[in-house]
């Protein structure tokens, strides 16, 4: 029978691990706090800052939501981010994408100082995954953590496998390919302008989908010897308004060994790994 | 009949442009001046840096090889690199590689500033590569560089295509992954724990190795079809002590559409791109 992804017990289990941590740093004078700045009403992001917020308070954790208007002009946005940066009571800081289009211009992923980066867009916090430098100084971007937490945590084996990726954006398709690629796997990195997907799909171990249409990959993607594990990144509204991935859920699921549900499956993950990043922050913290 | 991509014509016509180029800067206040760091007497190193300062004297730019000793102290090594780094006579800088074992602790990629970086080794030149960020202030590591060059000047479409790169260092892998991803072709990046290595080579359009095993891509790793590009990034020596690339020349040539020669194929490209990207950098300096 095929496995479902679910990342419900992993959240469960890694929660108690996080609440223990923050605890331990609270204790030692560092109450981990996040800041995240959401502009505008975009109602996706409202939801997502939300969730955000929710978990981190679950472990005890500060977060503050700055809810700023969709046309704030660039100077007080970009001082917002400063004053933030400078705040030594914050650890860490995001932008929740995507910016208004008048400021769709600056490189976000410079903005947040490295060391309070939690979503791991700065380009040194890039570089060390490109790199393979695994340090505690760095912050893997929160989707792709949260995939590998994912596999590992399920006990499916990455090393000498080859995975397909859908998708070449810089919050996700390209640090996993890196990350997959640190983990000794074979990555093929695909996007719009791959000819003949489906055969390249057909032949991996590990499909992830991370190109935001909906039920785009269909049972043609997929291999007949009911192996691979589909990671479905999507987070997309079907014809109908409901929620859906980029993965076709009933015409994939009984095809495959693994696969995630959407909602439940990479969603929260990459709130977890969130979560992990702020207190790796926090206790950044502590040494100094 | 096979197309042998030698470099010899690209850097005939090439040198032209980069010697008109460097009698522009020269003539408005500029005289582009490469530093290259060597340590110790590595025989390919003196060759590599004898043969970089000769391409760079022959399009008019100055060239000095600083020669440091094999144990030459860190302390020493880091101030001789901080003084190129505050030099405004010079332009680019680079370090050869490899390090002696006593500084190979050393993240080598950021210690010569990002503006002198012409190998494109810094964080910041590798994230712009990564983020497909084009833009003349950032440098794009040369053998990659080299390798487009190559490609485009013999007209061969990179778009659409898939490419398997064998080998994932920081030099040659990874930043070429990146590269051929930006220009719309499908990477798979395969490294030592890759399984079934020949499967992927068999289905790609272009085979770039970049190992350093001598003629280990024979052609068990080649299709039927004939209609394959192979680039060779290696440069070793076979059991009789000759130079010799990845790629066993003589037993694939004749199944390919083209193959690049070792030597006079990736090289001297690498070389090229060394001397376009200190242009680039004392370009740059013209607009300060």
């Amino acid at each position: 029978m095929t496995q479902i992804l679910s990342s419900a017990p992993i959240k469960k289990k890694i929660s108690k691990d996080l609440k223990n941590e923050c605890k331990f740093l609270i204790e030692n004078g560092i109450h981990p706090y996040l800041k995240v700045i959401l502009i505008g009403n975009n109602p996706a992001s409202l939801i997502y800052t939300a969730s955000k917020k929710k978990f981190c308070e679950r472990i005890g954790a500060k977060c503050d939501i700055i809810a700023l208007s969709e046309d704030i002009d660039q100077l007080t946005f970009l001082k917002t981010i400063e004053e933030i940066n400078q705040d030594s009571n914050v650890q860490g800081c995001i932008i929740q994408l995507p910016l208004p289009k008048h400021l769709s211009h600056l490189d976000v992923g410079k903005l947040i100082s490295q060391e309070k980066d939690i979503d791991g867009f700065h380009p040194d916090n890039l570089y060390a995954v490109l790199s393979n430098h695994e340090s505690t100084d760095h912050f893997v971007s929160c989707t792709p953590k949260g995939i590998i937490t994912l596999l590992l945590e399920n006990n499916i084996e990455i090393a000498n496998k080859r995975v397909a990726i859908i998708g070449r954006s810089m919050i996700v398709g390209k640090p996993l390919a890196c990350l997959f690629t640190n983990h000794d796997a074979t990555v093929t990195l695909c996007h719009s302008k791959t000819l003949n997907i489906r055969e390249i799909t057909k032949e991996c171990d590990i499909i992830v989908s991370a190109v935001g249409i909906a039920n785009m990959v269909d049972e043609s993607f997929i291999s007949s010897k009911k192996n691979q594990v589909v990671i479905d990144v999507g987070m997309n509204t079907d014809t109908e308004g409901l929620l859906c991935g980029d993965v076709d859920f009933e015409k994939v699921k009984d095809l495959v060994l693994a696969i995630t549900p959407v909602p439940g499956g990479v969603g929260p993950m990459t709130i977890i790994s969130l979560a992990q990043n702020l207190l790796q922050a926090s206790k950044n913290r502590l040494s100094l």
